[in-house]
């Protein structure tokens, strides 16, 4: 039992938090952490005796509100991390393609996969990848916002489609209580993008969703570019 | 990728599905099924291209009605399995304690856990354990119906203790959103039965438990008690 990784759900966003960690040497990860579950989180953490090194946001949320400046504050040695693409000013650590950190014996690496907003990176540690909403389970995310841009988000998953089959995908949401997929499953079986689809098509397909916007995004948005500040002033 | 293990959540009662394969044969068994979400369920079965062997209970659920026959329905050669004890009449295999069923490559040992009900059975496939209602994740079940004891559920659980620290623990629910734990985890963090708790010390704080009735509870039993036929007849 030396990596543990723990899938960690918010039922009223369906985010998936996930923590992983390195238990021979106790240094560990989070990625995508919400306001909401942060006592769980928190909690989590100190049972297992972790030293959190990194706190990872796949991109700014427009859903919830991220718990990354009250993890922080609580773990201070932790550092605060996302993608170079974001305007944030909270982060200590700003990633590019192909930038990678280690927690213990394993290695994290950054990919960036632009789209959804155009600060999306998703994250990979051995035989799995952390999508964020970019490749959902036989979805993706929306491109009506932030940035997003359907041809962007097409050329970002065919990145992610050269991971080999086995590789194991886990998204930042699923609505149906999915909580994993693979490489091979999406390529097959992704009605959105799956292998046949050509880059014309999913743009139009992606173009044509009708969604409201989330009920949260304009207090989201604001309060995760301060990575979840404001949350932390407000409620002390 | 032999070996694979899909958790899957319904989010009304909080209740995991298992879905394993062995992906080389394409054998494999689903455990804890339910019935609202049965559509999903087959749909993955069937993209994966799944022969389903087995369709696994790990006891009479009170909370939710079982998917078990509408399955068999559509998955002809399927059998339902239960432990036993259990007093139900449309299992195809009864097991006992120590059994196991093969799929594919891979065996799945049953081992009795009475105390939530008296017929509650976990079920172990390679490093894992599907506990149901008997461990959960820094808790356990209730004991107040359906023949539960308090006595008996200390007991399985000392059982389940006896597998190796690293073994994950797979529950049927977990209502904070948690997905996996392990035996260490639960012997350390548990607070109604982690290591350091004695009997009589389990028994009272069990039978302390104020807890409501599942609201299902009286269309559940009887429903799950025929494998959740009545469903299939209702709604054909």
């Amino acid at each position: 039992m030396s990596l543990i990784l723990r899938p960690l759900f918010e039922k009223t966003s369906s985010t998936y938090t996930y923590l992983l960690a390195d238990m021979q040497t106790v240094d560990a990860v989070i990625i995508d952490a919400v306001d909401e579950t942060k006592q769980r989180d928190i909690g989590l953490i100190e049972e297992l005796g972790l030293n959190l090194k990194y706190i990872l946001e796949t991109h700014v949320h427009a859903d919830h509100i991220t718990s990354s400046c009250p993890l922080k504050q609580h773990f201070t040695q932790a550092k605060i991390v996302l993608g170079s693409a974001n305007a944030v000013t909270c982060a200590d650590i700003l990633l590019n393609d192909g930038d990678t950190l280690s927690f213990g014996a394993y290695t994290l690496s950054a990919m960036t996969t632009p789209g959804h907003t155009d600060g999306c990176m998703s994250y990979i540690v051995d035989n799995q990848i952390f999508t964020g909403d970019a490749l959902l389970i036989r979805s993706c995310g929306r491109c009506d916002f932030q940035g997003g841009s359907a041809e962007k988000l097409f050329d970002s998953i065919q990145k992610i489609f050269t991971l080999d089959d086995e590789t194991l995908v886990y998204p930042a949401h699923d609505y149906g209580g999915r909580t994993v997929s693979s490489i091979w499953e999406e390529k097959q079986f992704n009605e959105m993008i799956g292998a046949n689809v050509d880059k014309q098509t999913f743009i139009h397909r992606v173009n044509a969703m009708e969604l409201d916007l989330p009920k949260k995004i304009h207090v989201a948005v604001p309060a995760n570019q301060v990575c979840g500040a404001k949350i932390m002033i407000k409620t002390p």
